[in-house]
């Protein structure tokens, strides 16, 4: 019943995944066919943050936060620890001196399925992340479990390696092979949005931009 | 099965709306009988916004933000939008481009009962939000709803031209009809609290303040 | 059925009070044996805010707050109001009134298993409440609770005089009679950290520092 | 700050209102236009309970069931109560007591957006109940509410005199006035499904029966 | 770090257990004023379970059941295992092997606030349990915890020899130096019912029964 | 942004579908190491089903069950729809006609993380059905999404043709890969519990027939 830790894991290229940081999560998300997303219950620690990084993922028992430690020593610099636990669970699993390991190795954040604590000093030590819980609630040191296996965080499919995309909206997971396919469909919709964006700030309603009127009619829509 | 989107509706005066706004979610509230809260999971995307305005309500299908392009034509100066989903939904019906249509018809924010994304830019254009969930999640443009019929937003009913308290402790209805009434109301609760608050500041109790002993007294308050 | 009020608690030693306020929540519950933590949903209305403080306790019936007012006439310099609704509710019991009063006593701020609000107005005086809601919708004073009995706030027993530690991690409650022992071992957590920081700062794993190799295989961990 | 007790009300046309039970929940829902459901976390204490009744309204205090007695006079043969607390509550507002007071006026059940205890009585008496908790806890009687007035029951406006149906699949509202209209199309909506219900026994794929296969094409489904 | 185990707990006296039993969650909880209600998420796996026992506890770390086995040796004849773990846990702690091995040293029953599984099995047990969740998620046996100390279950403070009363309306703990007056309270309240039910029955109000109108007249209850 | 059908997937072989399904979900669960739970909240609509069988998955959008008509065709004897929305809905987007249509293609279930309707006759059918909800909410048909791709249903990854295996502990699913090894390992973990079923009827305790004694006292555990 041990656990497995995978050495070697692909990851995007870099200017491919800081690319997709600029875009911003609800840009990607719909480049990629608005799919993606971990569940609306993951939020930053603190405002403001925006991040695309590499996924070093964790399963782990509930409570149990030693596998964090073994993921570490994966970590390369611009990599994110993605950490889903076997089942529900809000502990504490990481707080400011595993951020501080974490940033001695290049790691640049933390997507987690559980709590965080810690996070004053997170923040001073401009360290996002994302997570269901903000909790001081401790953990063990017990039982084993997996780093660099796919696992499902808050709802979405992650695979070491996929490109996670966070910020102020929540956390977009971009499959690795996919990545540069989805910067480039993120980079149009972005430039077709700034030409949106002066029309509807001129005043012109997105019913006439995106010519609706008709098929709302079509579909039975009545003005009284 | 079509909707309908009623072009007319009536609002209250300004002045009253903009009074309702200075006093605060708490007092009007209070002021008229503690009715109107929507439901506590409705946030603001930032801390420190507050107004009044006028609700142009929006009854929307689940992931399905077609007819805030509707509701967008029908809002006037001082107007904020309400949508309601028909059934639960956290997806992310809004964002900076809509906000900036809103903005560019003189529409001042968002009461959702749904997700909203692109928060960092509407921080930044000072477009308030409340939500019950901040989630980049996209939405479809298939299926009609209605405009400017009543609502059930959050647990709470909201008709078209109701006026929307809304600060940092929640978001608050008032009835159109009622509204100069409630402002008045709101208006007196405000100048008998800064009495009290004088008071209590100088270290009397509410106990004495209100004479409350006795009536403990009578329903069975023991000190021991 | 009336309720009881004790009037004279015993509370801990003040230098211990502000000692574990300094070692903050997530080393004060490592410290006491993980354990004392309340529910993760206790959150500080503003970010920032970190104390230790007595607990003066109140059990009051849902949406009736009239047992604020009898608990503040016990409160004394250094304490904090513990509340605990009789069954679960979200209603605002407390705001700007209430923590004027609760200043001009020495009162240093509230942990409430239920709503609060005026949150700008107590984030401007500086007076802190974790809350399980901000929410404006207003309370009664028809039934009599008690005052300075044991209560179960937000999962975890508080006894009046416990010492309640309280920062951006959540609140963590020290039983009044181990509050000496506990600082000790804090202290002593705290120290080991500081060296913990710097090797890991400098690029050590904790895996080598906390030895867990061996240990690692033994439970069958495999790396490939 | 006192509460209304409306003494006349209108309900609708008894015929119908039995109509409307024999076709259930679904089929009502679906034939005034996919409207009217209260939440989905509103279940019934037993399985297989069926019927539509004139609602009687009741807007309580949480925690508070004093309003039950006052509604209860206000019952007549074929109604149902339906509480909506005016903030959330889980509490047992009502249980055997009340419920043989119901009956022995005539009253066929309760609709209730917070607690109901007794039910292994109520189950054994035939008296169905809707809430979102079985819990026993306690209420008191000290506060006034309204009956027969308008009230947001679990996410759905109710009327006084509006139709109640009630089945396994949860709680729908149907307007007095709609009643009728509605029963009419739910008639229509069973006899079509009764043709469908065969072909699909038959084998017959509802592709074929709906005619879906080209609008699909048009949408961009692809089969591979 | 490690656990405890205490061997030796009082009872309340048998007779009384069993009289408890008799009454009902909801009678005694009310004879007790109002208080001992585990929280309202607590279900039975079944309908119909009634019992009243002694409380034996177990503090347990989440995902993992070791101390079940330890605290079923210290079970004798009419005791319960109550469980509580020490932070928010779902998993199946708890199946049909472990009830076996109750049944044969005389326990009667679980209250867990976590999960259990094999639930088919135990209903044919006969062996009621009261959970939060029904979940076949697996725990390990890594981490001691603790047997017969005071636990906060489902947010209530049950202490070994308390009392434990379940039925369908959900869970109540009575202190066991209190159980025989309890007992007492609630077989008054029980007489008391029994004539009011009769009167109820018979078409009496609850308002002239319990001689409300006066009352609610004064607190200001208009009929219009 | 159109969907897929894929039309070939492979399923496991029908008798090691059918051995799981005997087994039941605990069984199963923890034969392959702890995992493939769907979450807690996913239950059965009535007690006492249990099966096994091949999974047909559908990714579909929120609020909208066209795809479960084109899922339909796709059904083989032995098969089981798995719907997954992309994003979280509890609208019924399933009843008894597409029940009857399963029924005549020879599918067996339903697991559906969103809501079902008719549950009265899809019991009576002995249709059953594992969902997040029971609701009679009513979808539309306008937005395509995909069938037989992978989807992540309530936490948990399912693969087309992976086998799902279901009870009255919940929703398990098994790789289509693994699901002889599970099955023999389930087998021998059956075989096991008999033997310590009865020795635990027989009054041995867990702590001798698993000599948990010495580990125990190892880590710390006291008796007092």
């Amino acid at each position: 019943m041990g656990g497995v830790v995978v050495q070697n894991i692909e990851r995007a290229d870099p200017d491919v995944v800081a690319g997709l940081g600029e875009c911003g999560v609800a840009t990607v998300h719909e480049a990629q066919g608005r799919k993606g997303m971990l569940a609306s219950y993951m939020r930053p620690i603190y405002s403001g943050a925006r991040l695309a990084a590499s996924a070093v993922t964790i399963s782990a028992p509930p409570g149990d936060n030693w596998m964090v430690h073994v993921a570490i020593e994966q970590v390369k610099a611009g990599d994110i620890l993605v950490l889903a636990p076997t089942s529900p669970c809000e502990d504490g699993y990481f707080g400011d001196l595993l951020a501080t390991s974490m940033q001695a190795r290049g790691g640049v954040g933390l997507i987690i399925d559980a709590g965080v604590r810690d996070v004053r000093d997170l923040t001073t030590m401009n360290f996002p992340v994302w997570s269901k819980a903000v909790f001081a609630q401790g953990t063990v040191k017990e039982t084993v479990g997996s780093v660099n296996v796919p696992v499902v965080c808050a709802g979405a499919l992650v695979n070491p390696g996929d490109v996670i995309v966070a910020d102020d909206d929540g956390v977009c997971v971009v499959r690795r092979e996919e990545a540069a396919a989805v910067l480039e469909a993120a980079r149009k919709r972005e430039a077709a949005e700034e030409d949106k964006r002066k029309r509807l700030a001129a005043g012109e309603l997105g019913l006439d931009i995106y010519k609706m009127r008709e098929r709302l009619a079509e579909r039975g829509l009545k003005y009284v």
